[in-house]
């Protein structure tokens, strides 16, 4: 590799666990936060869960020195949660708000309200734009039973999809979050096959941090132990994942996590573990042409393994809409019977004989507290109606989306060997191709 | 230029006004619609309002032979509408919701209940990679007093936005939809402004329809003439828009727009005149860096309109914002004197010296009609505070957009004639770059 030229990027992704009123210590834990980062001075840092602006805005003011560039993401009803504050120009921000986030009546897990979202940001680092995306997806509130997973696999889909769309041209991606998801589930497969984003803990030189890379650990002393049940020492669900391009190279040259403890301080940051990592980007003067020989050797192996994963998935999102199907049907029904009763109040009330031969009147209190009943199943059951619709219309629609992308990839399988030559040299590996395609990095 | 090599197509925008049981002849213009385009074999057919799935299979399997790739958008309570039928293979597809869609008690305007969004399919035509888009924005209602246009101006923003981030892969870009904004509408401007996009009818060497490329017309007998004025002949609200990339120069050899008629037919297609362009793509062996210089001469110019054009669009915005908290405000007003009515209710029926003195009890039909006013009053104030708060945070985060945008653009207008040559060679002019700074084409 001829004429290479190197630039350093050091990035931190943590989980704030900033409710207010609710988090433990939240104020202390910010003020703990933002001295780390002023001294750090990592050039990026992705921040989820900053449900209120006014501590984002504390915390913007305290590092308007050492990173004088930041963009919060409003997204529901509270936020997005998602933040950002990098040492280098932020020129562009865009966020996608994921088509399913939870229930809004489930208030007591409260994902629905937050608009869960990505958010990018768009850096100039040296010469080299650099697209930076933080996320936070739904919570995974019972593993074994987990009836958030096929929204939770949607988010996953949207994300890759996003990701790879959104940054061809760029020279380095980075991505920084909660995915609330183990390394081997579904949806970390789905992104990482998918958008060929590799994982900072898997490719990085040197590591120092908790066993396994566990984010969510058991010595947390905010950590319910209980909740990380059968996972007795932690789990890993925080990430930091990158990619470079056809004209650059990425190295993770060491990565650290916090060890449920934050140094001099009487408690750790947040519930979940910081990340940080050190990126060396490499632009070399070779052309894509020099370098496609690289590609052909394991493309068709990653293609097929991506073919099944998304296959997978699209299972998954069938279960899905199996589940969105019965709960609409349930609530038609119900309606469907506080309509009914409804109907036979107003019967009995005006037709005297339909009550049963008694002389005596329908008691009025009984009349108003029914047909209050009547109306509330009847507004509830509507409102449910409209939500388990637009649930299955994004199922859907992720469901047709991968259809078309499992037809489309097993048709670039099926002529392999013959497509690829003709094709390769106009398009971007990554961006509008699958990254089975890409080049090894 | 050395080396050229072209490629046609041709590419059609329809509204079809396709609202089972209430939209006029629905059936007979779905048949009419599918046998012309059968017919007429465009490459490309974007269409809107194709509200029931039913009629967009029934339309695939009527065009199965001359257009085997098809997608339909779902998204929102109804879907989007959206619809693309193509002779090339969809490679991949991808949906934008707009955060903003109107409000879903203006269930007589339909909007909301619609999910508009944008779609985006990735063909290939031939060895080239077209990006192509559909959308319908928010109608509009009544111009005069048009309270939908912040959210409007929201839609186009982010239209553009997506389209900017999306399309720096693609050798071609093709927007078609009805915008349901005139051309010189603020929308209409920030999104030919921001991402470079053409407009066929002002870039065709040869027209052939309606005054002025109008869409809506008088003469069109499913439109009611009052709802043109002041606008007696109509006015222009569809478009088909494209772009090239540095690689590629796209042309416009020929426009056409229905005239209010079918040919052989008694009525139109739709209340909207369909659009069809001859679009021509010819790639050249030029580099980037040989066409670099047509850039300068006009960049610093757009640039400075640009940023007027979004300080414009923010300036909107605001105004929305405003409108957005006096109605939440209202709301909360309007709940708290709810409670206070419940509360005052509930004292007087449980302390009888409350009721000035009289031995009479609470009318027990009055307490309960009472109660259950005051209980819907409270239900539907919390829902619009909810939503309220919804449409703040959507907001908001577009005005962020808008003055991280504004900041950027600026910075670059001052920093121009040194900034440029340092940048530009890295950089695609389209995508992540402002196409105030794309070369000429």
């Amino acid at each position: 590799m001829a004429n290479t030229d190197s630039v350093k990027v050091r990035v931190l992704s943590l989980n704030c666990w900033g409710i207010r009123y609710l988090s433990k210590q939240c104020p202390q834990r910010y003020a703990m936060i933002g001295d780390m980062l002023c001294k750090e001075e990592h050039d990026i840092v992705l921040l989820q869960e900053v449900w209120s602006e006014k501590d984002y805005l504390s915390l913007k003011k305290k590092l308007a020195c050492s990173h004088p560039h930041s963009h919060y993401f409003k997204s529901g009803v509270i936020g997005s949660g998602l933040a950002i504050f990098s040492i280098h120009r932020i020129h562009d921000t865009f966020l996608f708000r994921y088509s399913l986030n939870g229930y809004p009546y489930m208030a007591h897990h409260g994902d629905w309200f937050g608009g869960k979202a990505v958010g990018m940001a768009v850096l100039n680092i040296g010469s080299l734009t650099a697209n930076v995306y933080v996320t936070h997806l739904h919570a995974e509130y019972c593993r074994d039973k987990d009836s958030y997973l096929p929204h939770r696999v949607v988010q996953a889909w949207e994300l890759q999809q996003f990701i790879r769309h959104t940054s061809a041209g760029a020279d380095m991606v980075i991505l920084g979050g909660d995915l609330n998801m183990h390394p081997q589930d579904l949806g970390n497969r789905l992104l990482r096959s998918y958008t060929g984003l590799q994982d900072a803990y898997l490719e990085t030189a040197k590591f120092d941090g908790c066993e396994d890379g566990m984010t969510l650990i058991a010595d947390n002393p905010f950590i319910n132990k209980k909740e990380l049940c059968p996972f007795e020492k932690g789990i890993r669900i925080d990430y930091i994942l990158f990619k470079g391009s056809t004209k650059t190279d990425i190295y993770c040259d060491y990565m650290s996590t916090t060890k449920g403890s934050a140094p001099n301080h009487p408690f750790p940051y947040s519930d979940h573990e910081a990340l940080t990592a050190g990126l060396r980007l490499e632009t070399h003067t070779q052309t894509q042409s020099d370098r496609q020989p690289k590609i052909k050797d394991s493309a068709a192996g990653k293609l097929a393994a991506l073919v099944d994963i998304v296959t997978e998935a699209r299972t998954e999102v069938k279960v899905g809409l199996h589940c969105a199907e019965g709960m609409r049907y349930t609530a038609t029904r119900t309606g469907v019977m506080g309509l009914a009763l409804l109907v036979l109040e107003l019967a009995i009330a005006a037709v005297p004989w339909l009550a049963l031969g008694t002389e005596q009147p329908f008691p009025r209190t009984s009349f108003y507290l029914l047909a209050a009943l009547c109306f509330a199943i009847l507004l509830t059951t509507f409102l449910l109606y409209i939500f388990y619709t637009m649930e299955l219309k994004a199922l859907q629609g992720a469901e047709d989306q991968m259809r078309l992308a499992v037809g489309s990839l097993q048709e670039k399988l099926r002529g392999f060997p013959l497509a690829q030559p003709h094709n390769a040299p106009r398009r971007p590996p990554e961006g509008h191709e699958p990254s089975a395609l890409a080049p090894e990095e």
